[in-house]
């Protein structure tokens, strides 16, 4: 199968695999950023891009990673969210916002998460992208595992802090928690995210 | 003194303190975005508006006061803190969250906030903004009040969560976070605030 991007005018480098995975990933990224993550389907993207359904199962696996390369976040939560997972729940909160820091302080690594921040201020489409992907792929997943008590409520207040600390850190830059070391963070911020996740809430 | 505005040809509205005022609120508003909260003056902003710096005070007081009159912020930190450190310290995160709820709740006091926030992620200045004026004159208070131990990393910690919070209810819209009662949500993340607030920050 070849790209439709093929060109005989482009030299020193075949139509091949590598130009259908960008036709794919630029049909991907842009269904994303005018519909958001929910209503796009792995379906739609093959559509646009103008290849089998099949070769882009095969390329990216599942919806989740295709938005990741399309995104080009630096980490997969198919691969964050069972890693955090496998140590238990007890003290996910400092081990989540420990991750999480890791990737805000990286001007590389953050980057693509700055730009999911400035699109969901400014338009719809882009905050629905960040809820959806954010809300359920991550925070979501981590909530279920941890708590059978309103998990959606719980992904929702962890996603308000961690977005929050996105903010702060990383986009505002407010001091001192912008400059403070990461362990410190961890150690103030990773007990909101362990009580939003397994802490009692309240009743009503 | 008549304002530099005023034109013969605008009939039916007499120059005069009204449009002194709309002079030095259009100077005020133009002057912090473009060079953030701490550094412009009253003296400056009385320059650009061609009025002497004594009327400035006169009619707004401070310049904090005037930065709510530029930027037609629904209240007032100078009214804000002193009503909620006056109930003392205890369940003062539970108040501060369910004051903030009243005003991003109602789209018509939320809007100013939303456009504090879509500044401070496109732009630098805006960030400077938001950073200067929320973390001191709002945050920065209560937490001096709350605890003489690192007051600049409680208000920015409590920062992170009040703007995150304001980003899921408000601009993003996180389901069920967006759409949870008041006093639920209150609950829920009043004690981190308490805690960001008051209580002990690792050492180190």
């Amino acid at each position: 199968m070849t790209s439709k991007h093929a060109s005989p005018r482009r030299t020193g480098r075949r139509p091949g695999p590598n130009r259908t995975r960008e036709a794919i990933v630029a049909a991907a990224r842009s269904a994303f950023a005018k519909r958001g993550y929910d209503a796009v389907s792995i379906r739609a993207v093959a559509r646009d891009a103008r290849v089998d359904p099949a070769l882009v199962h095969r390329f990216y696996g599942s919806k989740e990673e295709l938005f990741v390369a399309a995104m080009e976040l630096p980490v997969s939560p198919g691969q964050l969210v069972p890693a955090l997972l496998a140590e238990g729940v007890d003290d996910l909160g400092e081990r989540l916002v420990r991750t999480l820091l890791e990737l805000f302080d990286r001007p590389a690594t953050f980057a693509p998460f700055l730009a999911l921040i400035r699109g969901a201020v400014s338009n719809e489409h882009a905050a629905a992208l960040l809820r959806e992907f954010i809300a359920r792929e991550v925070l979501g997943r981590l909530a279920a595992a941890a708590s059978p008590d309103r998990p959606e409520l719980r992904a929702s207040l962890a996603g308000s802090q961690v977005v929050g600390l996105a903010m702060a850190r990383s986009v505002v830059g407010v001091p001192p928690l912008a400059t403070t070391d990461r362990e410190t963070v961890v150690a103030c911020v990773g007990p909101t995210i362990q009580r939003y996740l397994t802490g009692a809430l309240p009743t009503g």
